[in-house]
């Protein structure tokens, strides 16, 4: 058994993780934090919990938290990077789901997260979690950076392509649309079911926190193959009226004749087992992946012209995030990647 | 292993049972029948199954489905009765989840379904599956007549008073709320988004056919411990605005003083696993139990007042239907009652 | 035209009523006041006022809102007791949407609103502003108290039963339903889209501050008709997933045979404009009214038991607020009722 | 008064014309046919319109259309073109809210819709409804085609980069997203509630009935200017989990520096009364439209780069249909513009 803690367990990917965790046969939960909450049953909070954890929220220490094997950091962005050095040298490996090990570049951290990072010498060390790109390297990590929601949607979409190099870099597309629990459970008026219900908008279009991310993710995709063009992202997030989900549509300019692009994706994720391309034809529904650790991936060519579109989804809260997370769990641990994450999606 | 079939699994009801079915560590599912779907590979309608089956749906026969240990219905009413004798006399147990073997009276089924009865003889054999109340019976049943969703919720919000014979029977009122998926998976209009979601209604309010079912089986609860007024209950569902949930608002009139309500129902449910009785306070939501077994409840007696009002919420696909059903085979097959029902909630 | 001025216009109840006061031909909209928001345009914050008005918020002066014939306080409780007593002096007459003037007996105010009220001798003078009830003391009134949206909906539902004394005035029970919208525009986690879609709950069960104001309503319409035993109501709200909209069911024992339960309502409706008593059989729904000053009900006494069933709804930002007070406005300046109101609800 | 017919009154673009029509100062609704409700009361289908129109649904017949001053189609694809040569030749007037006018090409319209086209002599004289584009000619028009409403957040969102020719025609990306009354009123498995709320997917990728439209559109406009390259759409439409609303978002690459793209899209809309350019920075909800005659829109171009990203949002029953239709009569009437269109969004 991985004797795991848990720092932050308040928000929703803290509970999306507990409630995988509780439900992991490897897997002890030894210890969940909160500075806000402590001392109040982590079942008192989130009810479906109830008859599955006994545990109370802890203020965090160094102490409890270094008699785990990992601990996660389900924290705001910024607080990971203050803690994870102590961790570290007290021989616990720890996966953050925030931001704070995802940018490489401390300077382009800065720019777009608002503070100094507080561990430059660890940037490079960190593995940037996406399994599907880099499973070697998560399996001899010390510390995983978990991808973002967005993130991890649009970048397994575009890179069969960027890695073909049968698209052009710069034309890339990404619209997408997440549910409201990508917000957070934050008590803030846009998250208002009267606000975001029954309506429809985009957001961050000027720029998103997801962007460097992605590009940084898209560039080192295409120069391990040799690419030299930077990929160059349009990416516009929207709000959608529903709790989980997140579709990305996804458009690039063709550069070269394919024959076969179904083929060429088939091929690229036929040994995933959270990815999985549909038949030809298919529109993938947000719901299909409710609660499961899973992208679905349909490819188009409308009107057979040069600009090739992929629809992508996944649970935000589940492979884009606390999902993600146990996968990258298992992985570091020798453990078969699907234990604990082999449910069915919840539909209808 | 046990070896399962399904009868209709095309409904909302039947791929719920599949979701739990694929995922229960006893369970073989050998056939999947609908005559509509015959031939289409079950997880091309509901995607949510790519990857766990790769059963196609069959056209019922009484070849395959006697090869099973135990057959499920998730047909509409009117269908298991035309073809349970045969599966019987095959040697295979039956759960049926319609109505075809809930009324015990053959003229009252024939007034409230609009059909003659095909095999009275079998509906005096047949137990009414709710496990709190009928678990011996259950245990030895070869046909099982699964609870309808209202009157589970029903039921075991009102049973604890009507067993201890201190609210009035004549004074019962249910105000239930239903998510839409109660209505099926059936093109009708008022299930439409644009129908039936930004609004509320009552429905049924002149009769229900849960309201005979639930009668009943007050009345069976009522005179086991030896009270002779029948109960009388007034019943009026309502539609909510989403998928899954019901939440039971039970109203009854003490005719005598109770020293502690609250201990009364911890004490009546101690030994029962789905269900929770909350602390005092609490307020029930149905999220609390989506995608789980379970019905939650709590009580109140506003103002000190002599009504009590009982709160009682079930996610009606699962304690409500499909996971009473694999409840109730479990004891049936002597599993251990809780196999395959483990799951935490979903939530948010 | 008649020149208003609406104090605390950032809220629900505030958008809803400025959108109804732009759009009123007898209306001049002067001044609208947030201390929080002074010097936005109104139309930024409400976007759907773009083009409709160029009113920016200013600060509440006793100086710019004398000059108004009528003053509405959208303001949270407690809010309007402090300055209403200087305007009437001012001679504007007051519309208070909060509960500041609902009930008459002060040390209930404080007991349900946990303050001192802060103008005991306005009690009395204020006019509760049910139109169905009290038009001709709201036609002479300088200050009107604006019901709230539930006791809006069970007071039309159980008045005709109540004049009529046809009911036990002790069985009463009013099984409410609310859109979130009824718990403002503030932000507060469980009013989240991800806290309050797809799921259902009730609050409130062990004492709501619309109780008292219900029972002190149904008091006063059962004296008035000289019945003696002051109505007791068990009243349990609920919260529904969607915006707008208020259910009510209601339930009530017959003590005597009635002829004719519809012509009942009917009757006593007969000449209301903004009361719709359905068909006998119809199931009156929320979104039948969504926008539209109404209130539909309809009757039904199921099994011809002795237990009437009546159910009512509004738009509980309407007829359940801003619409309520825009009648009461055209009644106190001698307007057609319906000026501003003959709007038809959106639907779908 | 203009007297005016509504053939297919049932769906809800009949519904919401219904709607506009009967508080329209200048309108006098005389006819609504229905084949399949005729005998119904309109209310006892709509109960929103309860007390506001006595019609009950008729047949269609050519004698009583005849005696109206215009009549609109709200019919599904295919009707109107039977019945619109006979209505012209009695001297009547006809809006058609489907499809059958809208593409020029005869041959095109086969293709896309299945069927011969009934009156190809009618396609050329057919106005295209999109006031901002073609007022002088639908004031002049006997017969007008209500665009689609994809193509009118589309052509409003792209024209003033077309008109101007500063993008590449062949660049263009439309990712739009429709509420589920785009899909009408009808009993369709894919529009109930439990499929399509808490979900969101693309649909009609590989080709979309509104793509040969909004294409010929965007090549009118085009050509008009001088424009050669005729303007190519990748055009992606996705279902969003609530009822009304369209959010277009458009990509295009510029060819060449534009100082002020934002003053280019004001000067073009000045004096549109139906189209608002937000302020730069904003982000348009399609609530702020609900229920409104009106498309907002607001621009970007993200990190300088070369794509500029417009988006657009209508309520795709009111601007999208049943409003653009009322424009469109006010047009052919010479009636004030906003006559019967001046509401304010219903929001929240």
């Amino acid at each position: 058994m991985i004797k795991v803690g848990v720092v932050g367990g308040t928000g929703y990917t803290g509970v999306e993780l507990l409630r995988l965790l509780v439900m992991h046969p490897q897997v002890s939960l030894e210890v969940v934090t909160s500075r806000a909450e402590q001392g109040m049953p982590v079942s008192s909070l989130y009810p479906n919990l109830r008859g599955h954890t006994d545990l109370c929220f802890v203020e965090p220490s160094l102490e409890s938290l270094s008699q785990c094997d990992l601990v996660f950091f389900a924290t705001p962005n910024g607080i990971a990077m203050q803690q994870v050095p102590d961790l570290l040298a007290a021989g616990v490996k720890v996966i953050d789901l925030a931001a704070d090990f995802r940018l490489k570049d401390p300077a382009q951290w800065k720019q777009w997260y608002g503070m100094e990072h507080a561990c430059h010498e660890l940037l490079a060390e960190a593995v940037y979690g996406l399994p599907e790109v880099n499973r070697e390297q998560i399996a001899a990590a010390r510390l995983v950076a978990n991808p973002g929601c967005y993130p991890t949607a649009v970048q397994l979409g575009l890179l069969p392509l960027l890695e073909a190099g049968v698209v052009d870099p710069r034309s890339l597309v990404a619209d997408t649309k997440s549910g409201v629990s990508g917000a957070g459970r934050q008590a803030k008026i846009d998250a208002l079911l009267c606000e975001a219900s029954e309506s429809f908008k985009a957001y961050g279009v000027s720029g998103h926190r997801h962007l460097p991310e992605i590009e940084q993710g898209l560039t080192a995709i295409s120069r391990a193959r040799g690419h030299t063009t930077a990929p160059e992202l349009t990416f516009v997030p929207h709000l959608t009226p529903m709790i989980r989900g997140i579709h990305a549509t996804l458009y690039a300019s063709l550069t070269q004749e394919v024959e076969d692009l179904q083929a060429l994706f088939e091929q690229r994720y036929r040994d995933e087992q959270f990815v999985d391309v549909m038949p030809a034809g298919s529109l993938p529904e947000t719901r299909s992946v409710r609660g499961a650790n899973l992208c679905r991936i349909a490819l188009y060519r409308p009107q057979g012209r040069n600009r090739v579109v992929v629809l992508s989804v996944i649970d935000n809260l589940v492979k884009g995030a606390a999902g993600q997370a146990v996968q990258n769990m298992n992985i570091m641990f020798g453990l078969n990647e699907k234990s604990g994450l082999d449910m069915v999606a919840l539909m209808p």
